[in-house]
């Protein structure tokens, strides 16, 4: 598959609201979860704060409806006033994937 | 800028053989950024071994004499061999971007 779209957030947290932040971004993954168009959600972030959250979309229309969706605004505004440092964001399409996958008959390409 | 390229490597750690992982993944890094068409790297791993790296291209050419050269290969075998349970690989298109960085005089949206 691929001719969906992945939206790559590069982002430096702060050390401001830890509780805060976690509950909010628990709260963003299941909203996201519920959003038309949502494919899925990849996350990873150093200990240094520096982390990448990756969601998948059909199309784009549905990235705009997440990125206005009201409670997620409410976020996207604290997340400026208190939680990053600095954020990227990047909308993209797939072009290509692949993947591999440990078996127990060994390694496997698909 | 956009209509570049990022290339989005998510994957699974095993816990095998973390220093030659480690030494193989900073060469890795050293080596991208001499490839022709190289923009940038991002790279975020979780404690369970959960990661994403995201390198940026000019365009699918570059990510092609990347993905074939003669060191990178060897590290890419040795991956499936031994360091990746499991991996995913997406090249995309970047349509859009944009960036949040926090000032001295406030919040600045990009």
């Amino acid at each position: 598959m691929a001719g969906y779209y992945s939206v790559i957030f590069t982002s430096q947290r702060t050390t401001l609201d830890p509780e805060g932040y976690e509950e909010t971004a628990q709260r963003m993954t299941t909203l996201a979860a519920q959003q038309p168009g949502f494919l899925g959600m990849d996350n990873a972030r150093n200990d240094d704060g520096f982390g990448i959250t990756v969601s998948y979309w059909t199309d784009l229309e549905s990235i705009r409806c997440w990125r206005e969706q009201a409670e997620h605004l409410t976020a996207q505004h604290t997340g400026r006033e208190k939680w990053y440092e600095w954020f990227q964001l990047r909308v993209c399409r797939v072009e290509r994937e692949w993947s591999f996958q440990q078996t127990a008959d060994g390694p496997k390409q698909g």
